[in-house]
């Protein structure tokens, strides 16, 4: 028989009030509604993503950011200035059906590297966002990508080897050297025309003409910025001298110097974005300046109205980065009547699921209608 | 005019060495694959999910890891004995195509908390899964949703109000008190007939046996380790006692004294379930415990053959939640020529769609395939 | 001169509401406190590591987490019945300025891997700490280490070269394989004398009586389980047979099978620390069952009374690790008037400040008061 | 007695394998070294700050990083270029003893909302550091606490809450929405200065003119930028106007409009300091454009010699602000043959602690040398 005689330990007491403790507090049931219930997918009922991903809102964590944000894009799409009330002293002048919710994209520089650069060129092509903000390499990516592709590669690549053998990695994804001669080959040319233009037509450049322009020369239809010049959508990138664009201009103040890049100018223009807007959303792939860029404009209008955050950092360290959302309605970024969402999660992962039942079913539900109507689609 | 006229800023030489060093590496590109171009999905062709994860693999960051962890888990599904040689003096004794890998889950309690447990019974109760282990919250929380709900809440409720209310919190979901309270009643007396048979049949319960025997207790087609039971399907927690199974037992060890729970007789079931398969799968959702308890168990045959790691943890704390796959390898819990993968992301998002893309399309496939050959599914 | 005359950018009006929204919110400064002003620390002044630290509450983000926990710890140290009012009934027995708070320390298995195990000895030695519950990892290593040292290593370290080598990484640690070959050596004949003691004297083993009689069996003042067996400070680690001594065991459970290892017993002893402490202190380094463990035996006591996390994990996965103390606070794991701080960093940083500027110093001024008093340290 | 007589569990068999497999490998030491040896600090040998983060490097995990960083701050700090063989042609000037390395301090925006503001400026103060980059935030933050206090709040605050008080959150800070109010008040005629100047000398502002300019014109020793003007360190912002200064520019512009704000003379002025420098090191608080900002410039002198990463980023998402050293290494940012660092912690933890282990401690020892010798400190 086995005996519990071990000494120093003495537990002998009952222990009635650790059971009270354990089972006494009633619970309040009264914000607990049925449609709340924390349920998962069943497979037995067959595959259907559509329905997969509709009950992710009730499958709890980060699935319900998904799910939630899911529901918050389609209200960007789906909104018209004809489902408010007329404001005071308005007159409804017909085209209130028509106006429609200004959308902001922000992605940082990898989201170009990666493959997602093809599911932001389908946005861009077919109009779907109103303003973008990336950063220096979100920008030139999307146009070496023009000359010469990236690849696939692994985080675990030695840094020593690959400099050796002319590889420059990012992530997983690895770009050869040469790419970005090609670009330079390309570039140079365009940055004498802008400075001819700068000197004889009294031309002031912004990083956003910048890359109107260089969208206008690459006239290929697999570039984001090639569909933001044809479309008229607006590319903000304030510190697009932070990359390989910056060291050709680096090169061109010797070689052939004088152009200036204001960015004055640019920060009217997108402030200006948000103020004129009736009603805004906000799509953040990333943080940093992408995500404070795109916001600091919403906040002269008082805040966005619809708003997903889609990124990895987290709030401990205080960086607006791993800021969330309820952070930027404290500053009037976010709406107050708004109802944010932040995805904690690597937006390759994240990003085509979140287009693709949204974005991409309205666009295919519209088009098939208007096709039709013998209309062009609302997002062209 | 603009001029360059502050002074403090001498930078007038000619800067050729620069654009040498910006230009001068000629790229290595011999292990540069045509089929390892980064390349998004193209949402013009239509939405198909099959091939939008398909692309992933090209998509770059965690994406790729998703579509690996794809490939990875259908290798688990499909491998059979008989794609192997014949090793050095074994026979064909006809069987060895039907000799599959045994496939190893390991899950956090959360896990069970959400939705993901209606994804995971799914699994258990098609036999798509061999061994499982999770920790007392794994276990516990699947057999109190057979009594009562748990709710969706938020991440930002405060506890104090919770507490009031008697309700506990997890992440973004609340679970009432008085759920604890059924489980009570109902667990209480199968602890009264597990120590009866202890004593008159001499059993020694451990807490596989006693998951197995719950599982047989709850009678619940909801339930996981109701299908655990019926299907054979072992389930390891050393650590069973904590959580409200350990309350229970604790207050049982002065309501009724002696029961015992062993935990060597069950740490010899898991090991020998690894050494004795001719391959073995690894998935794990999360960390802790069960990643290790699982991996440590494939070390005493050489290390798995197929590997998923689906978590949120970063190696830089040096904890083996964080580990990546090929420290695993250095131990010998992963084989020397196995290709495992780590995603980094919370489980809910993407373990449904690894289920889809794996568990359930091959299902799906072989059902309808075998239902003309009148045999049950292999996964039966 | 430079002109703006790019089309498609109208900006022209005047606006005045914008700058209305940045300056127009009145600020409510009735909860901003002079005390509270964010300031850091004054190099001028010269550098002082104990005003540095104190400087920490006021410098923000986790800064300000450092110094709030320093002074929580030091709280728990301090804290004697006396400074509490006689409850109701309560008479004074002169003793109540001896009762302690009693601090349950948990700590994952990377914390003995790496240095941190030496200043854990070192709070042990001392008895600063009442209650231990750690993982396998963590109890073995302590073990190993003192047959042969574990290694600096590096995170980059590729897996296969090590597992050809017999090193096994943790983290940036490499340890050789023969150095559980000498632990092994050590442990089976205490196996073997264990089991003697199960059939002879019908001991019960546990897995803290297991690691009391290792601590006594390994006579080694750098082991912390040394001083816990000397001490008498209880060791709880459910999941024991998680590691080498679970390979260990299984191998025994062959040559000389029968030993039985408890763990109802184990946490009616954790379970009851908890419940009979007048007050309690908790300190975990890491996640997982060492965390919800200690936690959970605090549930038991309505909470515990004073708190330090100190981890790298985040809420976002709804995993217990990650869990804010709030969410415990929802659960009665910690008590509703505490205040309990998080500090979001990896131990190997912060911990052996928290120490220096808690137990160490406390120590030093305790003893040095003491030996005038011809009195044993208060933490011995 | 008790037995084990459930069914369905077989493992009678000997399992000698798994013992070889277990104990097999014999460990190759070549590689490993005494002084390599895990060993944590020593309490028991009194506090010794100086000794306790020596002893970091021996601890492990982010503990090594802090440890191996405190080297690599000295070694930025003691190099001079009489510390290299003479080039091939170069002539012994008898200077070589006065060059030193370049640091460059690169630092996100919440580094100024915190207390570790207080710590750059004594940095910059003492010309400590020779060229810094921050965001916009990291600019105005700054001046903006010339005029009233951020104060200490917490992480959850609810911003509808802070909203209506017109309180801003940075994290666990508050900033009342009255600073910017006084910043206003004085920035703006200082934007009309700069303008009239433009306008009638012809000056072409860029970022670092701005900040030098304002460094000037705020008159307060408390101010970084006070001290980066005095001592002439340039600082670079390119993104600057997104931010508080953004919003005052976009409100001048139309008050009165017509100011150039030109980046392009600044990705020159970055530029030629790295290509000019004898010797470069690198310390980054934080990620995104700042860290990029000063490793682009590094590339074009072929990578920096010493090189400091301290932030929360982890590289899975493919992201620069989580990328390793060996990323750097690829791209040519970081020189082949230098020891980079990265520490993954939170920089208001870790930060201060460096600059006490480097420059305050080397600042001390100089400026009592010197002061014998009658000089200056090298770093006034």
């Amino acid at each position: 028989m086995i005996e519990n005689n071990i000494t120093g330990f003495n537990e002998d007491k009952s222990k009635n009030d650790a059971k009270e403790i354990l089972l006494g507090v009633i619970p309040d049931k009264s914000n607990l509604k049925e449609s709340d219930i924390v349920k998962g997918y069943d497979f037995n009922k067959g595959l259907d993503y559509g329905k997969l991903f509709e009950s992710y809102k009730n499958t709890g964590f980060q699935a319900s950011a998904v799910g939630n944000a899911i529901d918050e894009i389609n209200k960007m799409i789906q909104w018209r200035l004809s489902d408010e009330p007329l404001a005071e002293g308005e007159e409804d002048d017909g085209l209130r059906g028509q106006a429609r919710c200004k959308i902001f994209l922000g992605y940082t520089s990898n989201m170009a590297s990666s493959g997602i650069r093809d599911i932001i060129k389908y946005l861009v092509q077919h109009s779907m966002v109103d303003v973008i903000v990336s950063t220096a390499g979100g920008i030139e990516e999307d146009f070496i990508k023009c000359f010469a592709p990236t690849y696939m590669g692994e985080f675990e690549l030695d840094g020593h080897d690959l400099r050796k053998k002319g590889l420059n990695r990012i992530g997983n994804l690895v770009m050869p050297n040469d790419n970005y001669c090609q670009f330079e080959s390309w570039i140079m040319p365009i940055f004498d025309k802008m400075l001819e233009e700068q000197k004889t037509k009294g031309t002031l450049w912004t990083p956003s003409r910048l890359i109107n322009r260089l969208g206008r020369e690459i006239n290929n239809e697999d570039s984001i910025y090639y569909w933001a010049w044809k479309n008229n959508i607006p590319v903000y990138s304030p510190a697009i001298t932070d990359g390989s664009i910056g060291d050709m201009l680096y090169l061109h103040s010797y070689q052939n110097p004088g152009l200036v890049l204001d960015i004055i100018r640019d920060v009217r223009g997108i402030d200006n974005h948000a103020i004129d807007a009736k009603k805004t959303g906000v799509i953040l792939l990333g943080g940093g300046v992408i995500k404070h860029h795109i916001l600091n404009a919403n906040l002269l209008r008082n805040g966005c109205d619809f708003c997903v955050y889609l990124n990895t950092a987290n709030e401990f360290d205080g960086s607006d980065s791993g800021a969330k959302t309820t952070e930027a309605v404290s500053w009037g970024k976010i709406a107050m009547n708004a109802k944010p969402v932040k995805i904690y999660a690597e937006a390759s992962i994240v990003f085509p699921i979140l287009v693709a039942e949204t974005f991409a079913k309205t666009f295919k539900q519209k088009s098939e209608l208007e096709l039709k109507m013998n209309k062009r689609s609302i997002f062209e």
